[in-house]
């Protein structure tokens, strides 16, 4: 049997996979940071020059952004495009990482054998399970089982800007029969999951502005507003004492899970307790009258992802400062509108300003629906059948918490439906300091593939 | 009349005067950023090596932190000790300067000219109007009409912890009849004033802690605990909806301005509507029931000098972050003590937490109660003919908004009754981007201290 011999061939091959793996770990490519615009250039030619080494027609497509890496190869098979993100998140704040996040390291942990690094597992790591299923394919049958469109893109921390523009101008080229995308958790350690709903995300920023200077707060503290403490009612106001969001209209398009899917959610394995307390939490926080599961797959949420303003520095400022900023996201589910909800958080602010404050928004952030899978597709039972193959457990369908919006633009510009399978880990810390990818899943992650391959090849 | 021989040489030597301010302010002595510790020795050798200039017999004196500066000069008339301060705010944000702040230069403006600088109001410019009319006195007469002592420290601006040991071991030494403080504002333009009751000050800062790690706010957006938002709705809960503050017991110690001082006040010259529109308010944003003046000068407040968690950077960035930071301010008034105001405003917070959060205080940071001179001293009234004299204006007994400490040490330690007579204007931006000092205040206040010196020597 071939499969045997490519899953033999996965494990042999594990070290040199590690290692390549570490070396595309070691580029810096953080998307949102305009100065770390050369490592991205970097890790799109570590890409191109991987993929060309096992046969794949592979180039680096250039945007008024970061590249695109976009690879073809023939094969027998379905037409499958593949979707990864080679960008990073930023690493701040540095001084929380125990060691260098662009000098990854594999590690023993109490949990077995990690890699520690930026990227790890959002996305790299991810990305790599299916380029090393594929290479191994390749060594050990001379070909791969399907035709595949490889399709990294270098811009999804940071909100995707070239993306559309360049689907919509690649659409021939970029068209497959379905998209496979690995960038997603399993829904606890061991229990392979395939995503079927996402929450969407709304993007916003703002700076309320106050006095024309920064005043001393022995001369105006009192009569002089001060835009901290405005900030601080204003984002304040966003929740009531149940944990919902205030927002005006904000629930609209939003609908209850049905019972059947709750039941299957409710029995995927999925740990409330160890989920809160691996980061801290002794008990959940959100809304009342609401699972841990379904807050964070079905329900939608407005967080602050940072607030600023006035001195920050050693000591202290007796200091009134001129303004104070809010950077937030919220996460949409059902039939909510991006563009809708944005208006109605700025109403919310702006209705709630003090006089002599004034409010000002960043244009330049973006938003996106939730997306839900076409789950009837026989790829899902396929997938699903070759994922409990590996893991020796029922693999289950299950929300995610988090937006990628990249399944709805498959959706809308190439008409594509997508699946996405991922072997990410909640602790593995994305978005964070001491990110990590445990090598389990990076190794069954990468005969997790193969055998998807192998029988969406056979079907 | 040796009187008009001084003040004609003040005149003279303006030029000469302003190109000595421009050097000191040049020195960037910045005292609460470690960085600044070598700027903060020179601004100190500087003014040693210009007291030695007039005949003073001065020398910088090494403490713990910044060193001090103790010059003596005998003289026939009462004893004087002359305070001021060589150390100046930070200039964050310096993007906001239109200048740089530690090249000070003479600018042209609508209101007259102007030494724009930091440290020009605060307080180098105001503690050179005294050794200018010194210098004046020594070149017309050979010699200075009085004993005098001059003490200049460099902590002021972080909090003077090497004040009170310095003055207790040197309490002999520092001994005086009255101190002489130059470091206040003029209640409004062109209207001498002599400060008669100052606020006190509690300096607090506090970190919210969260999740153990900084999260994908996709994963824990909902149930997570957000230290951003906690720290939002305890800070909203620092005042109720009619700006009091609304920390129990808050208000214990806090007295009604009696009514034959407020009719003083309310005849200072002092015009609301100026003082806020100057820096871009409309309206007064403070305590409903008390008139702006009244805010200012005779009620305490809680102000928020710095908020910060989260990121901060360019794009966004989906995290809830481990922890929050918060820096505050009270200015206290009356009987308010500073070490029980501590427990109180701490208590708020605790009361206030949710679950999972755990605050960390700044054990680092002090506290001074409010205090109130002793106008009854001959030399008030003193003082009081001569800024007449030369502002052709009935000087005016003024509260103060803001908290100099000093004076509350001179009484304890030294038992020194204080005198504070300043020349700033409410628009210098003391503490802000783009800070100033009128030519005006810096050449007649010069000329005050020569007549008050005179006045002071002849009684």
């Amino acid at each position: 049997m071939s499969l045997d011999a490519i899953l033999s061939r996965i494990d042999d091959q594990l070290p040199n996979a590690t290692e390549r793996l570490l070396e595309l770990l070691r580029i810096p490519s953080i998307s949102t940071d305009p100065a770390y615009s050369e490592p991205c250039q970097h890790a799109a030619d570590w890409l191109v020059a991987d993929l060309q080494s096992i046969g794949i027609n592979a180039e680096k497509r250039m945007t008024p952004g970061h590249p695109m890496v976009v690879g073809h190869v023939d094969g027998p098979g379905p037409h499958l495009l593949f979707y990864g993100h080679y960008d990073v998140q930023p690493v701040d704040p540095l001084s929380l990482w125990k060691s260098d996040p662009f000098d990854p390291k594999v590690e023993d942990t109490a949990a077995g054998k990690v890699i520690r690094g930026r990227g790890a597992s959002d996305d790299k790591g991810q990305l790599m399970t299916f380029v090393e299923a594929c290479r191994a394919y390749k060594d050990v049958t001379g070909a791969l089982p399907c035709r595949i469109t490889f399709f990294f893109e270098g811009e999804e921390e940071s909100g995707s800007p070239s993306l559309i523009p360049f689907m919509t101008e690649n659409a021939a080229e970029l068209s497959a029969d379905i998209a496979l995308i690995c960038d997603t958790s399993m829904v606890s350690p061991g229990v392979p999951s395939i995503a079927s709903q996402l929450r969407g995300m709304l993007k916003d920023e703002f700076t309320l502005h106050g006095p024309r200077i920064d005043l001393h707060s022995g001369h105006y503290g009192g009569p002089g507003l001060n835009p901290l403490r405005e900030l601080a009612r204003i984002v304040a106001s966003f929740h009531d004492d149940q944990g919902r969001v205030a927002v005006e209209g904000f629930y609209e398009g939003v609908h209850e899970v049905p019972d059947d899917l709750l039941r299957q959610w409710e029995n995927s394995g999925f740990d409330e307790k160890t989920y809160l307390n691996s980061v801290g939490y002794t008990q959940p926080h959100g809304e009342q009258g609401y699972s841990t599961l379904v807050q964070q797959w079905a329900r939608p949420t407005l967080e602050i992802n940072g607030l600023w303003g006035g001195y920050q520095g050693a000591g202290s400022k007796t200091v009134i400062p001129a303004e104070a900023h809010c950077k937030l996201t919220c996460r949409l589910v059902g039939d909510m509108d991006p563009d809708a909800l944005r208006h109605k958080v700025r109403a919310h602010v702006e209705a709630r300003l003090s006089p002599d404050a004034r409010v000002e928004w960043d244009n330049n952030l973006e938003g996106s629906k939730a997306a839900v899978m076409n789950t009837a597709r026989p790829e899902f039972e396929l997938a699903r059948q070759a994922l409990s193959d590996e893991w020796n457990r029922d693999a289950v369908l299950v929300g995610m918490g988090g937006s990628i919006p990249i399944a709805g633009f498959f959706k809308d510009i190439l008409g594509l439906d997508s699946m996405l399978i991922g072997f990410a880990n909640e602790d593995d810390a994305i978005h964070s300091p001491n990110e990590k990818y445990n090598i389990e899943s990076f190794h069954k992650g990468m005969r997790s593939w193969a055998r998807i391959l192998d029988r969406l090849a056979s079907s």
